[in-house]
């Protein structure tokens, strides 16, 4: 089994976008229902997503709402609350229609300045009415000013309560940029995933939450590539080594490019810290002209992974991501159902 | 020969700190020189950055004021400038009293929101009357509120063409946040490296100035490490090669603290375009448990890189510095003299 846990649905039906663009030319917050068929949204799949599951061999992708539209920073929380049950209702019929190919991850309606706390609502309808396995967590609302607490500050705490109770991990995931400085998907993201490891180097969070899981996506930002730097600043602040301070709580996705960015992933973080993913249809869409194959088609860099033993490679696949998203168990089933 | 073109004055004397404190507190913006005798400044680098320099057989050093102090988020314009040329003719007088082990780079007195042309009467003056090889632009003068445009926006040409008659080139390089949520050697610094990077793919300034020249520190942030995803953004985005676009003109540090990620530098960028440097005495201090060597002696993992050839270890080393830092050529003679 090979489980991506890092898919948006970037190519949601036209119905969405013009919801959106409704709700965001309006004053009232009630709307009705997109207007989506079934086979639309059949149709934004069978030839990205899905014919991309089957390309590359991949079995179960978790698929939560389109990351550079989550615009948390646009409108007001109601603004925010709207769109998000919109986008989370969506992503629902997607795994609905396909239960063996997606299960499903919900955006939070988070809004600047508003505390995390009005995000458990739509946190505990999606994952007890829907069957939601995990959240997106974004750490900078305001879309690249950076105006939030740091993740280690008691501002988070309510939702991380929530998120412990349900049994459920947060990706670590901003949306688009506003700041002209920040490339989305080239900075801001990266960006994002190499400041959020570090505010948790800086904190103590996993001493109040030892059982809070978050995946930070794009191979974790920077880190890996400045391991060293890290494993160096938590030792002059007096922190545990990184595998005790962070590493039973934090997990690194597979988002990376090119062979020897994977390459170095898998040396310097432990097989039991990493997820499979690809997040397609995303942030690259070329093919690598040095390969001749999709930049994004990480599955062969980690099968070309020299010297990763199969029993890594399981648990990187699969065995992991068991362990991080227990509420994944039923779409895993159905999921090895479907290849039976 | 052995070149480290990123050192700060991390160890200046007391007398600075005292000067800068008096500024602070007081409302004019013209005061007596620090007190700090020659033998003061001799004692806080023979303990330090030039025993490092003896200890880990490295040359000369390209050593600028403190980044972290830089400060240009700190007072108005006038503080800027009269802060920098305190610490500009400090790093003058290192550079005086040990010529064959330091040359000078500068700070500028950048400003939020002030047209980087104010810089250029500074510049010109470490440059032409003090001997200055190059000088550090912070593309973030607000200290991690991201207000300027990004690098490649035509606010900063007339620097940028100051720099290009000079025949200096820029390390591009943050001083410290303000940003509770960017610690500011463990992310700000971070990703400034890799923000610049994404500026310069989305931008065409090197065909304005082609013989501009751009240090990225910080082994480049993460770009390296996600050089697959910066070549598929660069090709979605319809620009040329990467090493087209951009590798004539900007160019690595090797203060990456681990040998994986030294090995995944040389790996990817091509050695014409890395030079090396540790930032000692800098970001990260200690001895690294796994080596038992300092985490930032930077000079143990090119040395122990695996298939770097001795021409590619002396272009890093050497050759390269010598046509990215044209001005360094006296500074270069003098080192190799006290080598001779």
């Amino acid at each position: 089994m090979i489980v991506d846990c890092h898919g948006h649905y970037t190519t949601a039906p036209e119905g969405l976008w013009a919801w959106r663009k409704n709700q965001l030319s309006s004053l009232k917050n009630s709307f009705a229902k997109p207007d989506i068929s079934d086979q639309q949204i059949r149709d934004s799949l069978e030839g990205a997503q899905l014919k991309l599951q089957r390309e590359r061999g991949t079995d179960l992708t978790f698929f939560s709402p389109r990351a550079g539209s989550m615009e948390h920073h646009v409108g007001d929380v109601g603004v925010s609350e709207a769109w998000s049950r919109e986008c989370n209702d969506l992503v629902h019929r997607v795994c609905s229609l396909y239960p063996a190919n997606f299960a499903a991850v919900c955006q939070l309606p988070q809004s600047p300045g508003v505390p995390p706390a009005n995000c458990i609502p739509e946190l505990e309808r999606c994952v007890n009415q829907l069957g939601f396995v995990g959240c997106n967590l974004n750490p900078d609302p305001s879309g690249g000013w950076w105006k939030e607490p740091p993740l280690t500050d008691r501002w988070w705490y309510p939702l991380y309560e929530k998120l412990v109770e349900l049994d459920v991990p947060a990706m670590v995931h901003v949306s688009s940029s506003c700041n002209p400085a920040f490339h989305f998907t080239g900075a801001h993201y990266i960006n994002a995933d190499t400041t959020a490891f570090m505010q948790l180097i800086q904190g103590d969070l996993f001493k109040d939450f030892p059982t809070l899981r978050f995946v930070i996506p794009h191979g974790g930002g920077a880190v890996p590539y400045h391991w060293g730097r890290y494993r160096g600043l938590a030792q002059d602040m007096n922190k545990p080594l990184l595998k005790d301070h962070l590493l039973k709580n934090v997990y690194f996705d597979t988002c990376v490019y090119h062979q020897p960015g994977i390459d170095l992933l898998l040396k310097v973080i432990p097989a039991e810290n990493i997820l499979f993913a690809a997040e397609v249809v995303g942030a690259v869409r070329g093919i690598d002209p040095e390969t001749g194959r999709y930049f994004d088609d990480t599955r062969r860099y980690i099968d070309g992974a020299a010297g990763l033993s199969a029993a890594d490679r399981e648990k990187i696949y699969e065995g992991n991501v068991r362990k991080v998203y227990p509420r994944a168990a039923a779409a895993l089933r159905r999921a090895e159902g479907r290849r039976a």
